[in-house]
Formats: C-alpha cells, sequence, structure tokens
C-alpha cells in the first residue's frame, strides 16, 4: 500500500456515461466503476469522477418524478439501481442512494412549495444533495432569530456532504430541545466540510464530519410541516434509508461474489487433495458457492418484496396507516437482518473459494467485507432482531425512529 | 407414553367440513386437524378420519381443472393449501400433497386418454391417490405379457397407499432394465400394503412396504407417453415433488412458531434474572423469535416465488425448454435448502423459548423436530446445496431426476 | 409406538455386574444398558433392574472417600463414569449422577456428624439419594415445631425420587421465608412420589411431582451450617450439577455419533450422485462427521479441564476463596454453553449422515436429541452466555446461584 | 490512508528488550510491539526493528536445546510465545514462529552434524531463518554437479526471507522429480528476495517471491538422511507449522478481544433503546461477548493440548510411531478447524461489540480478521474438517504431507 502504487483519481472525462434506460445506464455505469473500484478503495477521498458521471447520466433525478423534470422511476427502480452501482462500488452507491433518500426526505417532512422548487432545481442542475442530518449526533443548535434561525455546532458522519450542491441538517432547538431539520445550499456561509474520513470501509463516501458556524437558516428552509417521523407517511423517511443499505448490501454481495466466481474460474488451483482438475469441480468449492447463492437468494427475495411494499406504502401518501406502516417496517428489517448476515458469511467466506493467492494487495478482494462491515453498523443489528421478536411474539411494531 | 395415554382415534364424523373458498377450507380443516395432532402423532397409523375429512371437502380436487369436475386451482394455490394443513399436520399434509403430486404424475408421464378420465372419476368419487413409486428401490420387477405386464416385488417408502383407491406404481422391465410407471386402482389383486411404517416422524403418512405379486398391469396404465422425465415438462414432477416438501417444511415451522408463541405468551416464566414480569419482554426470548422469524420469512419469500414459478412452467406445457425447467429447478431448490435450514433451526430452538415445562410429554412439541428431521432425508440435502453450487459457479443447471 | 412393541422391562438379573476398576464397570454396565435403552425409552417409568445394577455394582459410593466405605473416586472420574453411562442413557445417567450431587450436597451444606453417618450408610446399604429439591418451587413450606419441623407442599422435577432411600428436600421457612434444605428417608410418612413424569426427553428419570404432607423433618436432618451457598465450597454444589449437566451432554454426543457411525457404515446406502460405492467415502458425510468431531473434541477438552478444576476446589475446602469460586464457575459455564450447542448439532445431525432409513422407530435415533434438548432446558442457556460476557467484559464472575 | 498518516518505522533502538523468562519477555515485547502494529500494518514492508529486538531479546533460540546454547524451551513453551507475539502483531508472529520450525526442520530431516552447528551459530551469531520452501511451487529446479548441486528458478510465499541469515530452500531434482530440501546462507550469490509481498493481511511477513539463479548448494547443506517427511519422526514438521498457525489464531483472537473489550469500555456508546447506561450492560453485547468467550475457550484447550502432545511425540524421536503420528495430526487438526472458525467470527463480530465508529482507520481493527483471513488459506479449511471425518468415521488418519 505505497503510495506509489495509488492509482491516480479517474477524470470525469474518463467515464463513457451512456443513454438508455436507468436500468441500462446503472449497469454501465457500475460496469465502469468497477474498473477503479479498488483503486479508489485505497485512495479514499471524494469520487469526484464518479460523482461528475452520475451527474451527467441524469440518475441524479431517477427518483424525481417526470412532472418536475425527473426520470419518474418507483423506488423499486430506485433501490435497484442502487444495488446495481454497489455491485461495483459501495461508496458511490451510498451517496448515491442518499441522493434518493434527501430529496424523498423534503418531500415527506416538507410542504410542496418547499420539495417542489428544490426537486426541479436537482433535476434540471444535476444537484448532488449530502447528508449532515444525524439525529444522534446533538451538538448542533439553532437558536431562532426573527424570521431565521442560526445552526452551530458540529456534526459527525455527514456522508456526500462534500461536493454536494444541497444539504440536509439537523440541529436542536436550544429553546425547545426539538430536532430541526432543513434543507439548505451547501456554499452557505458558516459551513465547513471537513475531509476526515479515513475508515476502513466505504472509503469514498466522505461521512467526515461538519461544522456548522452561525449558519443563516431561513424560516422556509425548515421541514416543519408535517416534520419529521410525524405521522406513519413522514415515517417512511427512516425506512427509504434502511432499505437503501439493504440494496448496498445485495450489491456488495452481488459484487463480491461475481469477482470470486471469476477468479474460481480463471485462476484458483484445486487442491492436491482435492483428485479434481479444476477448483471449480471441488465439491467442497461447490457446496461453499450453494451456500452463498441460497444466502443471496434469501436477501434478493425479501428485498424486493419490501421495496415494492415500500412503493405501495408511498403511494398511499398521509393515507397511511401506522399499522400498515409498521408491516412494512418489518419487512423492511427482516430483509436488514438477512442482507447483513449473508453478506457477512459472503464477503468473509469468498476467499475460501480463491485461495491464500487471492489475498493479493492489488485485488482488494477484502473491500466488499471492509465495506459490508462498516456500513453494518450503522445501527446495532442485534436491536433490529429483537424488534423482529417483539414483533413475531407481542405482535408489536417497533415506533418510528430514525433507525427504524 | 403407556397405551391408555393414546386418545381414541378421532371418527370421521368428528370433523365439520365447511364450505367455502379452498383457503378457507384449508384453514378450517387445519385448524380442527390441530387438535388431534399430537394424539395422533403418538398412535400413529392411517388419519383415517382426517384422509376422510378431506374426501369430504373436495380438496383431493384442488388441482384437477374445473372442466374435469376439480376446483381448478393454480400450484401457487394448491401449495399453499398443503402448508396450511402442514402448520397443523405434516402427516395428513404429506398425503395430501402427494394425491396432487400423483394426479400432476398421470399428467406429465401420460396421454389425455390416461388422465382425462382419472381426474374425473377421482373428482367425481373422492379418490385418494397413494404413492408406490420408489425409483431408487429397485426390487421390483415388471414382466412383459401379451398386451399386459405383471409387476412382481417389494417397494418401500410407499405413503398413502393405504387407504387410497389409485397407485401410482414403478417396476423395471425385466428386460430392458427400464423404469416403468404405471397407475391402477389400490385394490388390484396382487398388492399388499404392509402397515409397517413406525418412525420417527412423520407418522401418519403410512410409508411402509408394499409387496407386489403377479400384479396385471394393462398395457394402457403405463405411462410410456412422454413417459418420466423425458421432455422438460415432464420433469417438472420432481420439482412440484420438492415444492411440496418445501410448502410442507414451511408449515411444520409455522405450526411449531405458533405453538412456541401462544406456550411463551400463556405459559413461560421469565428467568429469575432476567428482571422482567413475562417471559415475552426477555431480550434473550425476543432474539430468538427475532431470528425465528427472519428465517421464516426468507422460507416464505422463496417459497412464494418458487411456486409462481411453477405455475408459469406448468402453463407453457412441452413448450417449456430445458433452460427455463433447469432455472426453476434451482429456484425449488433453493427454497429446499432454506426451509430445511430454517426449519431445523425453529422446531429444535423453539424449546429455548418455551422453557423446560414444554417438554411435557402430552404436548408433543418435540413432534415438530421429529417430522422435518424425518421428511428432510427424502434426498441429502448436501447434494442440493453443491447443485446450487453448480449452478452459481459453472452456470450448470441439475440433470432431471426424481429428486432434482 | 404401539404398545405391543414395547419390550419387557429388564429385570435387575439380565444384568451382569463385573468386578474392577470404576472405569472398567462403568463402561460394561453402558454396554449393557445400551441394548435395552431405546426400549426404555419407549416404555418411560422407573429403570429399576439399572438402578439395581448400580446399587450391586458399588459405583453409588463411587464417590464417597474410601475411609466411609466408598470408592474414593475424585470428580473428574465420578463425572467420567456419569459420561460412560449417558453414553448408553442419559436418564440412568442423571439419576446417577444425581446421586452423587446429592452425597455432595449434604457435605457442602452440612456437618459432618450429619454427613459422616449418611455417606456410611449409603456406602453399606446401597442407598440411593433422589432429588426433591428444586429452589424455583416454592410450593413447599417449612413450620416450626418444638426441636422439628413440619414440611407440606408441592414440588416439580423431583428427578431420581422413585426408588430412592433417601432425599434431599427444600421448603420455604413459613415465618422467615429462608430455604431450608434436609435430607431425610425416603419413607418417611407424608412423602408422596407422583408417576407423572411423562416428557419427550430423559423418560426414565422418574422427574415428576412430589407432595410432602405435614413431612416432620428433626432439626439434625437439617443443613443448616453452613448452609446453602452460604460459603464459597458450599457455592460448589451448583457447579458440580451442572458439571454432571456437561458430562451427560458429552455423553450423550458420543452415544449418538457412536451409533451414527456404526449405522453410516453398515447400513447407508451412498447416494446415487455421490460417486463413490459406501456411504462412508462421501465427502459430504466426511465432512459432517469432521464438523461432529471437532464439536466434540471442543467440548470433550473444556469438560475434561473443569472437573480438573473442580477437584482443585474441592480439596481446598472452606479455604476455597470467591475468587476461585468465580474462576471456576466460569469454567463449568463455558463448558456447559459449548457442550449444548455441540450436542444439539450433534444429535440433530446425525441424521444428514445416515439417512431416511435411520429414522427407523425401533432404532430411536431421535432419543439423542430429545434427551439433550430436554435436559439443556434445566436454566437457559442464553444466561449462561450472558454470564460468560460478564466475565469476558466487565471481569464479572457470576453471583452464586443454584443455577451458576 | 494517505502517505502523511503513516508513522515513521520504529528504529530498532525504539524497543527495551528486557530480560527475564521467556515468558515475560514475549509479553514485553508483545506490549511494545502493539504500539506501531497499526501503522506498520499500514506500512508493510519488513519489520526491522522489531527483528531486531527479536535478535537481542535471545528468544530466536528458545527452542534450542541449552547444550547448543539455546534457552532450551519445550514446544508448549515456544508456541505460547508465538502466541504471546501474535496477540500484538501476527506478522511478526509469523516469522518468528518460522524461525523456530525451520530450526525443527533441519533437525526432523538432517543429521547432527548438519544441525548442531547451525543451531549453534544461531544461538550464538542471533540469525534469524527465513522460509523459500513451498512443495506447492514446483518452478525452482535442482541440477546435480559433482559433490554440489546448483538451483534454479522461482518461489512463491517466501515468509521471513528478507533480513534472515539463513535460508531453507527447495526445489526438485532435474532428473528424479524429487523433493530437494537445502539449508544455505541467504547470503549465498544467486538468490534474489524480492519485496513484492503487498497483501491484505500478515503485511509485513515478506511472503513474497525468490529467484534462484545458479544457487550453488553443497552436497552436505542437503537435508536427504532422513530428508523430508519420511519417517513419523520427521513428518512432525508439518504438525509444527500447523501448530505455530494455531497458536497465531489463536493470538490474533486474544489481541482482537483485548482491544475490542478496551474500546467497549472506555468508547463504546450503549445504542439509544438498550435502556442501559454504558455499552458494557446491554444484553446483547454481554452475548457476543459471551459467544467470543466460549469460542476462544475452545482454542485455548484444544491448543494447549495439542501442544502438549507434540512434545511428547518429539520426545519420543525415531521411536515415534506413526499411529502416534496420527493421532497428533488429528489433534493438530481439530485444533486448526477450531482456531480459524473462531477466530473469523471474533475478528469480524469484534465490531458489533463496539460500534460504527470503530471503523475508524486509524485504529485498523479490521487488521485481526485480514491477518486472520490471510493465513488461515495457507491450506484449504475444508479439507482438514474431511481430514477428521475420515478419522471419525474411518478411523483413518492422514498421510503425511507438508499440509496434515
Amino acid at each position: 500500500m505505497a503510495p506509489t502504487s495509488v492509482h491516480p483519481a479517474p477524470a470525469s472525462s474518463d467515464y463513457d456515461v451512456p443513454g438508455g434506460t436507468p436500468e441500462f445506464i446503472s449497469q454501465e455505469l457500475a460496469r465502469q466503476f468497477a474498473a477503479t473500484a479498488a483503486a479508489r478503495d485505497e485512495a479514499g477521498g471524494t469520487p469526484q469522477a464518479e460523482r461528475d458521471a452520475l451527474r451527467r447520466s441524469g440518475l441524479l433525478a431517477l427518483s424525481i418524478p417526470r412532472q418536475y423534470g425527473g426520470l419518474g422511476a418507483d423506488w423499486a427502480q430506485v433501490l435497484d439501481s442502487v444495488r446495481q452501482i454497489a455491485t461495483a462500488d459501495s461508496s458511490v452507491a451510498h451517496v448515491y442512494g442518499f441522493q434518493h433518500l434527501l430529496l424523498a426526505t423534503v418531500r415527506l417532512f416538507g410542504q410542496p412549495e418547499q420539495w417542489e422548487p428544490w426537486w426541479e432545481q436537482t433535476a434540471r442542475n444535476h444537484w448532488f444533495w449530502g447528508n449532515t442530518l444525524n439525529p444522534l449526533d446533538t451538538r448542533t443548535v439553532a437558536t431562532r432569530h426573527d424570521g431565521w434561525w442560526s445552526f452551530s455546532g458540529k456534526k459527525s458522519f455527514c456522508s456526500g456532504a462534500t461536493d454536494s450542491q444541497m444539504l440536509v441538517a439537523s440541529a436542536l432547538d436550544s429553546e425547545s430541545g426539538r430536532l430541526l431539520i432543513a434543507a439548505l445550499p451547501t456554499g452557505r456561509a458558516g459551513i465547513t466540510l471537513n475531509q476526515d474520513w479515513n475508515n476502513i470501509g466505504q472509503r469514498q463516501t466522505d461521512s467526515g464530519s461538519a461544522l456548522f458556524e452561525k449558519v443563516r437558516v431561513e424560516q422556509a428552509e425548515l421541514l416543519l410541516n408535517p416534520g419529521p417521523l410525524s405521522t406513519p407517511f413522514s415515517s417512511l423517511r427512516p425506512l427509504l434509508a434502511q432499505l437503501i443499505f439493504v440494496h448496498m448490501f445485495l450489491g456488495i454481495s452481488e459484487g463480491a461474489l461475481a469477482q470470486a466466481r471469476e477468479y474460481t474460474l480463471s485462476e484458483a488451483h484445486p487442491w492436491f487433495k482435492s483428485g479434481v482438475e479444476r477448483a471449480s469441480q471441488d465439491p467442497h468449492v461447490l457446496t461453499r458457492y450453494g451456500e452463498f447463492w441460497a444466502a443471496r437468494e434469501s436477501v434478493r427475495a425479501l428485498a424486493a418484496e419490501a421495496a415494492q411494499r415500500f412503493d405501495e406504502a408511498w403511494r398511499q401518501g398521509e393515507t397511511l396507516t401506522a399499522e400498515a406502516r409498521g408491516r412494512l417496517a418489518i419487512a423492511v428489517s427482516t430483509a436488514k437482518v438477512v442482507a447483513v448476515r449473508a453478506g457477512l458469511d459472503i464477503t468473509s467466506g469468498l476467499f475460501e473459494v480463491t485461495g491464500a493467492r487471492a489475498t493479493h494487495g492489488a485485488l482488494r478482494l477484502d473491500r466488499f467485507w471492509r465495506n459490508l462491515r462498516t456500513q453494518s453498523l450503522h445501527d446495532p443489528l442485534h436491536y433490529k432482531v429483537q424488534e423482529l421478536g417483539e414483533w413475531a411474539l407481542n405482535d408489536s411494531a417497533p415506533t418510528p425512529s430514525f433507525y427504524s
């Protein structure tokens, strides 16, 4: 991992962004991102060229309805696009998925006069949205002024804030302690985004810290009506976040399996005791692939179901009941639990079907595990499992929070 | 388990067979069968009253198209009915599922002039079909005569043959060694069905041995065209068998969970170190239920998908390609692998959320594990896993056999 | 499971009790008990002949020092003898292990003038001791009289009380609520032992209920000094109980593996896709046996260590420190956790290496799982795991209780 | 992972090598190595300062008998020293363990007139031995000359060859194809050690490639009598190699647990739903630590047993029987299988008890998983499991090879 081995970051022009269906564009971008994913995993930092390629691709407006200039995809399509990108690069998939999460956030927490122009401008100007909303980090405080507010303080885990045009930010009202959420331009005076993300996985998500110094936030930028998690419909937000993770984990598992397969077929040697000519005939290797397959299929089926149910809930808007939201939450959590466990087995176990030489640093095949391991810690999985237990045993759905 | 504790076998008249949709009838029968399932598990033998209730319910013709007098359900509905019965009693579900498997067998292996009258008579007369087709047991031999054959020899694992009106039987042609399959009346001279099934699980499936002594089989009773596994379409037969198992395993798991839940809620004591008032609040108990839920949901989703794909393949008839049949086989095997593993964990683990007193003999809560453990050995699961590996790694679908 | 298939209970004279070392006698009795274990599992009830054979063997005095007429074995030897018996029959191993637990109980909780004569009489008269001490069952109450007490109430899970000469019984002092423990003759007026144990496993442990009706208990029969769990040394009692379970679980696993092995070698057919001539050459079968072996070896090593440490602690007597007792408790709990998990995998998984025909009722190979599953619920395993976590993370040893 | 964050490599003088028992020295060096382990994991390359500290410590002669100037430790002590170093740094532990493996290799494969002076010089001059023996890499060929040989070709996975004074090298006799093994000075003309090891784990083992160009090897440097794997005693060599891995895996697991524990206690936040004040009170966190503990204890017990048995076998010398060697091989393989599986769970699972912030790059807590994952691929674990199955089922011990 000497510095000289770091590939130069690809330039935006390295990417040949195709036209076509969103599915085709996602596949094609994934194919191209894959070529540099290992090098960029090593380098860390902002995936500028990839972000620019996403801008040019139009996919940043994938979830925006056509009437606002977007591509009008349903959530199943958006999530599948996230999955597709994640097969190649789960960092880019993360910030790309959060683009759509943040566009949904202003819709779910705000009023049409807020999100309509934001959606239109996003579609027209290829805005990237970044995250500075971390409800568990309470260090940023909002102070009320006459018709505006000022936000001051720190915020951690600000994925995708760097190189964004818009931010969704949170602060606690210094008087009431209430959580306030706002959408504001990233370039607003007083906002500093620190390039301090250097973690073992998801290395190009720019998930470092932000500093707000008396940042002026207009009243109209606050998402107060209905506000966060105030109705079953607005409480869809955390479920979308979790579904994005589920599809990232699925994509990571699929990317890991694809690279493992290529290696087993083309590079791996059969063990001298195996009695077979090719590693791909070894019953132990086949058994492990069979287990990977069964695990991945469980995730795929549950993720697809949950995505479809999410679309149904989304279409119900404010008529969505708490009961229906609860059932959806369970479907999402179920997919999450299965996706993480399957993904950990696949991304760690892939080495058992490729062998010792596949640990070569140039391949960086460990990045699948590092990425999934890192992202899976967003909120503790055992509480998701306990939530499922509350449902299965006590018929009790989780109380909406930013995590379930 | 003293003999005096054996409940008397329910009489047929004990069952109040309702009208309504097949789904409602299945649920209602399951509810009624559940009341005696533990006692009948202890008693073993033929579930005569339950078979008669199924006869009266019309469900024996569930898979037969309406034009032949049946209920015209698709396979997803039939399989769901099997699952529903299995929540209460997987022995009855087994012979009930095989009823439909055998009706499909004559359709897939034979000619309309064969299966049309059989289907009509089955629908009209509430025939039960039984199994004496075990291709791995090669002791029964067919000898050719002029226009007819005689079958002689033994056959093991003849589930549901007792109390049936029709049998599907197999023998090896003494000259060519070819597998011959016939449908014939159970009452045909020379057929002895031994009441020798006394196994640890699936105790009321009558899966004992049969003896064929110079049994006359007419040429027209042989299923020669297209014959067994001769085309992709006729090769759907083993996939249907496996899907029936999948839905039985799912039903067993669901039945086990339902009984465990009832016990945890109403009977279980919290452990003195738990610090909670009810067992249902114990985080360890909740975690285990969460794991059971996630496992069951994986099975449910994969089983539903596989059933739906089976219907699509069935509708294609003889135009079904080997490729499409191969993909379906993988979907079925995937569901099978996940269903068995989930089911073993659930049926053994249920005691961890109910506690020591739930081992009381009167409850016979061990029967879920014994039933699933027994039925899951029909064919070795590790070869199913290896099959999935061949597909995932080598793009190679299983060669059709009676097991995949 | 028809009544006619129940073998007649063996008569005491059926056993040829050998002389020799305790280890040899244990092996030989295990060999003989194994011949009827399946039939007795079916029959339930009291293993009278086996209890009598143990009486004649001298093993009931195995743990009693030579000076009191016993065989003077250390605890590692006693526990190994329990394990050996459990390979054949874990019900008999249970009551046999509790014999020694109860002899240790009077030593640990009482005074020499109490346990010395009891030990001597036990050795001389081949007394069997039974258990009516269940501290979680608080229904039995002790009322103080002048120089004596009366015990009245019910007690559940009274393993081995039937056919015993002495009982260890517990009751709550009606005034103080304090737990009182006494040793008294089983024949004392007012004691009724109900033959109401009919559970899914451990079917010959007679673990049913007892009824105390104004049973007179002399002051000298109460174990008040030092009393239960009053010192680190007296707190060894639950650790011995748990170690007996560990060795029972190990024995069950070993017995299961031995029967599975015999079946695989002599009866199992290779799967038709395996490409090998004997099931014993199938790589999947070998893999499963390899996993069983590794699991069993972990249990064996941890059980041996814990037994050896128990002997060291025992030898320290009242000088044993709380710290040393805490470390021992962790060693015992560790062995217990690993033993249960390994045992559940082995006893359920054995069918995967023997195949469908091994579910035949006459073999009753499911009894290994039923026995282990039942006994493993004595106290919840997840609290043992949590205890290990308290130790590993917080350096905190479990507070002595009747369960750890 | 920006270059500026790489700590400068420690200088040899940074280490304060203590005197004392080997156990104390190992602990103290481990403590000091731990301080730079994360930085050196990032930097890769040769751990020069650590190698020099080992030289000064005298531990390079730990396994050499006192009569040759060494410390005369038995193998249990040597392996424990390897484990101790591995808690801090498994790369250094690897080359340190192989030091003793190579000293054993010349003993086992050669004659006293060969290994006596090598041992003496090693003890006197603090020689480090390196590995260029990879029997599965057949690219190096030996050509016979008059009284000497020349070795030519490439060799991969040459752990610890860099900065060594002596090498154990292998080549295939160009005439007979026989494997020849020699000990020779690292500085011998024609030997090039490439600095091309850059893998995901074990990053400071210098396990890159070597090139032999007409390297002169004297006849007296060849280990021909008894030669490799020629007797049960000489076949102890691969068992020692595997035991070194076992102790490395145990050390890695222990190091991972120690760092996780420190983090959980001092840094981790309780989840907002946990209802506890500190992460260390969370039942889910405790449960995971309990599982880690039980897993680690299994490894510890099995590793200790295997090490002790290895010492017994070593002491038997050439009188060691094939049967005894076979039993030892099984003990070693058992410990290996359990060590790898436990280690993978611990090193991946540690993040579940530390949380998202523990993925910070400066901690590099992923290195435990990367190191264990990499080293565990030395030879495929599923063949070790199959080997155990051959033993458990067929009483068949593995045929000695360089891997078992």
